[in-house]
């Protein structure tokens, strides 16, 4: 399989699963001969799908399991066995695993259950396994998983009772397939269930379970490089392991396949369900989402929304400037797609002047604007659909299309004029998305996805999938993220105080607001000089905490005069107020007024790192949670979009007659950040910078204040 | 029908519909002998639905319409017909109302379209209609409207072609039936064939068109009152009309009859569209949906949800204080519940510690909280699934119920035991609402359906629909809103200043910054010892706009010899900066430092009156919209709900180490505030307090600028 169809790789990140996913042969140890049993039914579903390979049941009691020949024991198999299902108890399944990797075989399914996610000695019996399997040189899905399957292989190691209901359907001519990537075995095969009858391709399902070896992001990887697939679904409760997840998204990025994900555990009360459920350790929720949305990923609120934004991925086409032209026999109904493509942000651009008064004489009462509503009177002449819909195409160039038909959509006598008018300009213009919204039965509805429409009797949820489509396309013509130049960094032993802090990281490209020592008064009104006026005037004592009890802090420091009397009434009232504390000079700091406060931060990720994040100051972090994070480390271009994304953006905007704020000069210093957090590696902690005092246009931005954590040492 | 059936209506406020939409008899202007027609419609589905009362087509050119004598004119007809349906054209249709006007008919409902949404001859022509319609005591449906149907009477006065796809359907035994109201014809008519096709009844519809006379609020109205129906369900793209309306919504509310509304046009650009599409003078979306809020109204944001929800009223059960319990064979789908009953705000609680014990002695790698993952492990012993559900009823005690059992629902072999084990739950407990979350074909639903359980493929849709029904209990449960005392008010001729609109509302309740005016200096020590120290003194003079410029603002006046002092300065500055000034003495105020700036307001909505708004001041209100709104007057507790209501009330609460601020006198200050609003009645255009400055728990909030606007008089 190795050399073409479903099973074939190209690339070769995740071909490491090709044994596993598309072997030439299967054993199944602890096989049964009740096909209803956890160790029958993948030997029932491969007989039933005629899988071409060798089918190797195991059972010591046996000698035909199925009506198949049947080997007592590994060592006597006929061959070495590529992949192998594992279906016996607790340690059995340990000497089966060790066996098979000492016969050499490849890939391991482990149905087992009663490990991680059970207690600590199943924990331990866990570390066993993978090693075992690592040592041998194979991989491992599970345990504690409930199979894959890949369908045109006629290959099943799986023990759902799903086929019950039906086996995965063929896609319609020119329609893309998915792969559903699962950890869990109920929701994979309920989604691969939901996904058959609505006549959606699914002829790979991979479920990961407890995810010992084999992630989440090896099998999302090995579905970017499969061509027998073109869009993938995947569910996770919590992604375990950074590098391949990311590797995996970046692989469907550049191979414009979509992902669209259920990560759940977005509430407190999800991630805790969540947590008591799978006991892993895995990222942040919020990080979690930027990472998806990153690489353009779709998170689905529900699985209603992922099979919808999946269906609408099928036509495969992902418009990098989506538009959204409607027309509708309802007046109303075109009101209600306007208000939710508006919430999406997808455009409805109106029709141009010259083709509505075209279609304004074509139809008196019709505005043809957009949405279009070309009203009842087209029931008396549906050639007017027609013109309707090709003025949409071709004087619009909308790149997505909804048709609000309702009812009319399943008339006998209405619906097979509807259907020749509209076929008519699809015929001509096959590159858009026609999206059909009518109330018809589910026989009708084929009849339309045949001819090549998507159909949703609400058309509201056509313009959430029709959106979606459009950020698939943005996401495909990105270029990869470029790496950045890393500072070179240094850490201290120990965590540095404010001053070192700062100084560490302006030398990585986060200017501090501009400052100096001085340990006389002419070095004072040099400092001064040299950083601006006005200043502020502070006494320098290792003694002294807080300076301004004792008189030790001046504001409002105007010019050189006035330096040179503020150092005197420094020095006196350090005398006067504290006059055993060694001073040591003064500091001499540019005095900002009118900035706006905005903190940068840093937190280190357990499983994808170190994540920039970016909010105002007041309000805004601490009573509206408003911040942005992102994955480090980022481009300046990235950092400004964070920036703008900020609710409070407008403060920095020129909002409430303020000045607009040096934007540009922020995002430079979040992208030094972020790449100074990439270099730090993972001595670093956090770092807090917090306030940033953002000056007008043209005028900088400046750390006022910074902590940087180190990492406890291990 | 009065004295019965689906038209007998209690109460009398909307009862003089009862001619329209459950008439003795009907006349067809314009009707037709081809059952396809506009004017043939009506007659062909009342034919075949069996109307019982007088069904007399009016058409001069023939003796027969499909197979029923036919009438040449109104005044030919056997007698008085208590409702017409008008499809005749333009000039013809004036002519026919006011024939049908004369002969006593009591109900027009006109088809006839080309009035108001066309230009200005057609508002004048549609006024016309109405006068007309009015000088005969006649209620008028229309025009441009589909017109309505009364499905038990047989009664089809409408001109849809829906019924190519079926009729109205009978509900299940026990379950609600729907009255839907619709201000468009082809939305309405998709509702209705929408719910058909998912097994809803819909015994009555009424499509209101352009709404010249019968409004959205008169029909929710009759169906309020009408023993035929238990649920609404409502379609608007801008409510035209606001008393009625408002009636109508408490009608509901008191019968206990939710309603469920699609109110569109909530975006800018939808709100444009629907401009375009009804040209309607309509309330603020923004107050229509705070108004559907104040009267427990559930606002669909599509018509997938409004469905769902229209569908879990149908067992009528409305639970004051609905918890939710989760039984499911997948953990991962117990935690997407858990994150969207969390974001809906429907409390999940966990089970008794006791019965989580028990019910892990039953499957001991279960995990009994809530969500209650019973595992795979039921497979094995069905009776498992029976003594989860029974435990979460019996001992959990929730009111609402989501068993997830995907493609178990529809296995040959299992499903029919899952089924057995919760019907006898269920049984047991009918006072409970039951969703089940499977994946099964339509005829597999419907026995579930029969059996007594909501059906979801997707849980989280199941969350929204269940949240719903706990809320219209809280609606219904609600005692009606009282009438506040409302204040004496006479506005001034024209717009007040500042001091004589402090003034004003002081009177009405709405407290200012205390403050007063002082002619002497020995009146001044007076007036800051009656206000309490530290005051601000102000110049006070006609003719010094900028009293700061001339040195005449004193801030900090901690004591009486403050006052003096600051007395004579204040005079002495005025002496040396502006000689020619005069000068009426001084105001003190109360300074007031380390208050909370909020802002209270008034505006007049066109459809729904005054309106009271409440909102943080700075960024809150400018930057981030942070505002609440409620319809006039509102009570202390409501007016502190509104406080409550908005994102950034933490600053009012304690947040950023501030002490709490005095939200009790905030709140009776908005509710004074709104019953002057409603006592200035329609003079009143607006008003502005803000900032009101709220201090520290139990020290006041104080309006320390207001500005009233009066209308325009017309």
């Amino acid at each position: 399989m190795a050399d073409g169809g479903v099973g074939s790789v190209t690339g070769a990140g995740f071909a490491s699963l090709r044994p596993m996913v598309a072997p030439r042969n299967v054993a199944v140890i602890g096989a049964s001969d009740d096909p209803t049993r956890i160790g029958g039914r993948p030997v029932h579903n491969m007989i039933r799908r005629g899988f071409a390979g060798g089918l190797w049941p195991v059972n010591p009691k046996r000698d035909q399991v199925q009506g198949l020949r049947a080997y007592p024991d590994i060592a006597s198999l006929p061959g070495v066995p590529e992949a192998a299902v594992v279906a016996v108890p607790g340690a059995l399944a340990e000497q089966a695993v060790d066996e098979l990797g000492r016969r050499g075989c490849r890939a391991v399914i482990v149905f087992t259950a009663g490990y991680a996610e059970v207690d600590e000695a199943g924990v331990a019996a866990q570390e066993r396994l993978v090693s075992m399997a690592r040592g041998h040189g194979m991989r491992l899905l599970g345990p504690n998983c409930l199979g894959l399957f890949n369908a045109p292989l006629g290959y099943f190691p799986i023990f759902t009772s799903s086929f019950d209901n039906g086996w995965p359907v063929e896609p319609l001519a020119g329609r893309g397939r998915v792969g559903i990537a699962s950890q869990s075995g109920a929701y994979g095969t309920h989604l691969f269930g939901a996904a058959r009858n609505r006549g959606i391709a699914t002829p790979v399902l991979i479920t990961t379970g407890n995810e010992a070896e084999v992630t989440l992001g090896d099998v999302i990887g090995w579905l970017a490089e499969d061509d027998g697939v073109e869009i993938i679904a995947a569910y996770s409760e919590g992604v375990r392991e950074g590098p391949r997840f990311l590797a995996a998204l970046e692989a469907a990025r550049r191979a414009g396949k979509p992902v669209v994900m259920m990560k759940v555990g977005r509430s407190a009360l999800g991630a805790h369900a969540a947590r008591s459920h799978t006991a892993s350790i895995a990222g942040d929720d919020a990080v979690t989402g930027v990472v998806l949305e990153e690489f353009g990923v779709h998170r689905a609120r529900n699985t209603e929304e992922l099979l919808d934004v999946v269906y609408a991925a099928t036509p495969r086409l992902y418009p990098v400037r989506n538009t959204l032209g409607v027309v509708s026999i309802s007046g109303g109904a075109g009101v209600m797609i306007s208000d939710a493509a508006e919430e999406l942000g997808l455009p409805m651009p109106p029709m141009p002047e010259d083709a509505q008064a075209r279609l304004r004489a074509l139809i008196p009462f019709s505005n043809p604007s957009n949405p279009v509503d070309c009203t009842a009177q087209v029931f008396n002449d549906m050639s007017m659909v027609g013109a309707f819909a090709r003025s949409m195409v071709e004087d619009g160039g909308y790149s997505s299309l909804i048709a609000f038909f309702t009812q009319v959509g399943a008339s006998p006598t209405l619906a097979p004029k509807l259907r020749a008018e509209l076929n008519a300009v699809r015929a001509d213009h096959p590159d858009r998305l026609w999206c059909l919204s009518v109330l018809a039965p589910p026989e009708r509805v084929r009849e339309y996805e045949a001819d090549g429409y998507l159909v949703f009797e609400d058309p509201s949820r056509a313009v959430v999938a029709l959106a979606a489509q459009g950020r698939f396309g943005q996401a495909f013509a990105r270029a990869p993220r470029a790496g950045l130049e890393l500072p070179e960094v240094s850490l201290p032993a120990a965590a540095p105080d404010e001053a070192e802090a700062k100084r560490i990281l302006a030398a990585a490209g986060v200017p501090p607001v501009p400052e100096a020592t001085a340990a006389s008064m002419e070095e004072a009104v040099a400092a001064a000089r040299a950083i601006g006026f006005p200043v502020v005037m502070k006494l320098l004592s290792p003694d002294i905490l807080h300076k301004s009890e004792v008189g030790g802090v001046m504001l409002d420091v105007a010019d050189e005069t006035a330096v040179r009397a503020n150092y005197e009434r420094l020095m006196w009232n350090a005398a006067e107020n504290a006059p055993d504390a060694r001073v040591t000079g003064v500091l001499v700091a540019r005095q900002i007024s009118g900035a706006v406060e905005v903190a940068l931060g840093i937190t280190r990720d357990a499983v994808f790192g170190p994540v920039a994040m970016v909010g105002l100051g007041g309000v805004f972090i601490e009573v509206l949670r408003d911040v942005a994070l992102r994955r480090c480390p980022v481009d300046v271009a990235e950092a400004e979009a964070m920036i703008r994304s900020l609710r409070g953006f407008p403060l920095l905007d020129g909002a409430r007659g303020r000045p607009r704020a040096d934007v540009a000069a922020l995002a430079r210093s979040l992208s030094a950040l972020s790449a100074f957090a990439v270099a730090a590696g993972e001595a670093l902690a956090s770092v807090d910078v917090n306030p940033v005092l953002v000056l007008p246009e043209g005028q900088g931005a400046f750390a006022a204040d910074a902590v940087i954590e180190l990492a406890a040492r291990g």
